[in-house]
């Protein structure tokens, strides 16, 4: 069963008689069926009778039915209407394309298209650099994706993947200030999205790949960048690790422990777990142990493995553990879980070291459900929005295509996701370090800015900028 | 030597002595060397000096050049910054991507990212065509170029082109309410511009391909069209052919003649020739010359002939006449020049029929000046702003993608290309009708409706409708 939330919305327009007590009758309908109210508007008002719109924060399509047949059954209600907030909102598309200058005279379109854009393309000829000046590549990213990943839905394909990537050109530019744009390929083999990215790319100044399943998603981002010369970043992968890295600091932090001497299980070895590995790898962490559906991942294991893992069995699991993640789990300062719902037991926290931290990242639903863990866990912290260390990408990618756009960076280095991490990580302040806050609310609109600092710095550092 | 226009205008920032008399001197200065002064503001005012900011519409950068030298010699005025409005207009590009609603709460994020948008997705699985209604598939145009043709500049590439696909851009939001989004790309081989586009074409509702050599650009669009089942259009083609049908049809009521008993010389046998060709026969014009830089294509011509020329060859030309555009030229209503810049001379236009039509397109420089024209010809057409009759693309594809995307129509016929140019005739009423109104101004706002309208009639009509 669903939780109650606003991503579930309906709103009932009702025909009301119009005397004293009714919408008493009616809220006590709805909040006897636990339906949560929001706003509640009047439409019009006649001698007899009201017409109103109630928004009502429901948990999945039934819920809201048995509200509305309850309705049904009040004397002097009419249901005449019944709008789902989330499918409206979606009408149309959730973007659109704007001009950032007026079209309105003669004047404006001489100047914006022929003759006076000529004199623009004739700079660019002159020195292709200008195309980053004098176009929308300065500040424009493609979210490229082939659907083979969506969410927790699995492999949708590409037009039910673009409601998904449209968001993310929302948040590009909400908490970026990036014009972002989604490109949804009609194919899943590598090569052909390889291929045509390289060609779409003029446009772009950078490419974040989304939704793209594993392994195919390493080979894409790796030949797309060779052959590119503007950041290639898979979100899935660098953008979880950022921010799970950015959480661990600080954890590490209420817990008085260092990178070097935790013990860290990895649930779920696709592209986010081998990402998450490889970064907590590069910060400093030197135990760490992989684990698949199988069990734990070592030198050695002959089933199911891919090269992902095999690198993973390489770098890590020094003592050559093996078993299944409760064997895993004996000592382990972190568990990380990048995995599928329910996949940790709470009991199984008992055999963690002491202030055992939980990230179970598993979304919509956790690896280990927050209220029961909580009694043996000292710090938790998932995907989601309704517990306290919400661990959303949305902290890293926003800032960290800002600085690499306004630096002309030619990649993403390790250098510049660890600054990124390191730029989240100090939002939180010593002072308002707690188990219940480990990482800046994703509305805290200093994020951006930092990380996109942080990362500028980095690039220059690590070279990798090209502005002049 | 450029013609003064405000596509190049300079804006000065000056510092001025203050005392009366100054703004004589400047304004004088600048008007002696036929600067045209647009506007004046005062930026800042100081005991003994003024700062102010004066905009110059100028021939070219050399013209601009010798104004800021005068200036300079005037006692009490010092140049401090010269700034270029097309070129400020352009910095950080053209258009922009924006969200359609807000993103400040986690109920807003919540509706339009996950976890809401996954019903979404899950709506687009169960029924694809919802595609069309819940994402911007709905009303979104790819602008397609492999840079190869664009405006005069020829094969200047992908990179360089992007500012003509950013100007056409908001070409379709401000005239057509659409969104659409350039693709620039780096390759000119046809079978990968197809596979390409095929493969990005889940996001658009609609493909215009942009300024594409011929005659790549006939294979490229027959071939997109039959594998996609969105309209794919060749503005270069039926844009322009549209057009030139619609001043046709009205420039044909003021000489009171009808079109299957015209003779019309097509010069240019390019994209623009061909389509225009095709659609004069189509609409009823029955005896066509086409000229090509060697002259007049005739059934049996050996030389520098394509599929295209070949086409015509068969199609057109009833006569067998040979020669060149001054033989061709004898007794013809209709000059159509779709060639280059100064390629007809003035007299001979006195070898054609009674009331002589002249279409010159040619952009910027048309194929005869209609200054000495003017003497010859009854009605004269161009592709400028700065003469009457400007045939313009613009009054074409914003309504035609309009009406197109309205109806969810499967591609673009020739019954929808014929109605969007009655309907841009239709514009014109017959009383307003002259040798110098046979086409609406671009900024008409009707144009966009009308043509929308009959377009979508239309394509109901012939049954490439697929909304339900």
């Amino acid at each position: 069963m669903g939780q109650i939330s606003p991503n579930y919305s309906i709103t009932l327009r009702l025909e009301i008689q119009n005397k004293p007590g009714m919408l008493g009758k009616i809220t006590s309908a709805i909040g006897y069926l636990t339906g949560d109210i929001g706003a509640i508007d009047l439409v019009s008002a006649h001698p007899n009778r009201l017409i109103r719109d109630m928004t009502i924060h429901i948990r999945d399509s039934r819920h809201g039915d048995q509200i509305i047949e309850n309705l049904k059954t009040l004397e002097g209600v009419k249901v005449l209407n019944v709008s789902d907030q989330t499918f409206l909102l979606h009408l149309g598309g959730k973007i659109e394309v704007v001009c950032k200058s007026p079209l309105k005279t003669r004047d404006d379109l001489s100047r914006a298209y022929t003759p006076g854009v000529a004199r623009i393309c004739e700079a660019i000829v002159k020195n292709p650099e200008d195309v980053y000046r004098l176009t929308i590549k300065k500040n424009c990213v493609a979210i490229v994706t082939d659907g083979s990943a969506v969410l927790g839905l699995g492999n949708i394909g590409p037009r039910a993947a673009l409601p998904v990537m449209e968001g993310k050109a929302m948040l590009f530019k909400e908490f970026g200030g990036i014009n972002a744009f989604p490109i949804c390929l009609d194919t899943q083999d590598p090569g052909d999205i390889i291929r045509t990215v390289q060609i779409i790319s003029t446009v772009f100044g950078g490419i974040n790949l989304e939704d793209i399943s594993s392994p195919r998603c390493f080979e894409i981002e790796e030949r797309l960048q060779e052959s590119l010369d503007i950041p290639v970043f898979h979100d899935d992968q660098h953008g979880t690790a950022v921010v799970v890295l950015a959480a661990l600091l600080n954890a590490l932090k209420v817990v008085q422990k260092s990178l070097k001497e935790i013990k860290v299980v990895v649930n779920g070895t696709g592209a986010a777990g081998i990402a998450c590995s490889k970064m907590l790898l590069s910060a400093g962490v030197k135990n760490i142990i992989g684990c698949d559906r199988q069990g734990i991942i070592y030198s050695g294991r002959k089933e199911n493995m891919n090269p992902q893992k095999l690198w993973l069995a390489e770098q890590t699991n020094p003592d050559r553990l093996t078993g299944g993640l409760y064997d895993a789990l004996g000592g382990a300062d972190l568990f990380l879980g990048l995995s599928g719902p329910g996949t940790m037991k709470a009991e199984w926290i008992k055999r963690m070291a002491r202030d055992p931290i939980i990230f179970a990242l598993a979304n919509p639903v956790p690896e280990v459900n927050p209220e029961e863990a909580g009694p043996y866990a000292r710090i938790m912290a998932t995907g989601r929005s309704d517990y306290s260390n919400q661990i959303n990408n949305v902290l890293c990618f926003p800032g960290l295509f800002r600085g690499a756009l306004d630096c002309r960076a030619k990649k993403i280095t390790s250098e510049m996701k660890t600054a990124a991490a390191y730029a989240i990580a100090s939002i939180v302040q010593e002072d308002q370090l707690s188990e219940d806050y480990i990482i800046p609310s994703i509305f805290n609109k200093t994020v951006g800015e930092k990380v996109a600092d942080a990362v500028l710095k980095a690039a220059v550092a690590s070279g990798v900028s090209q502005r002049k």
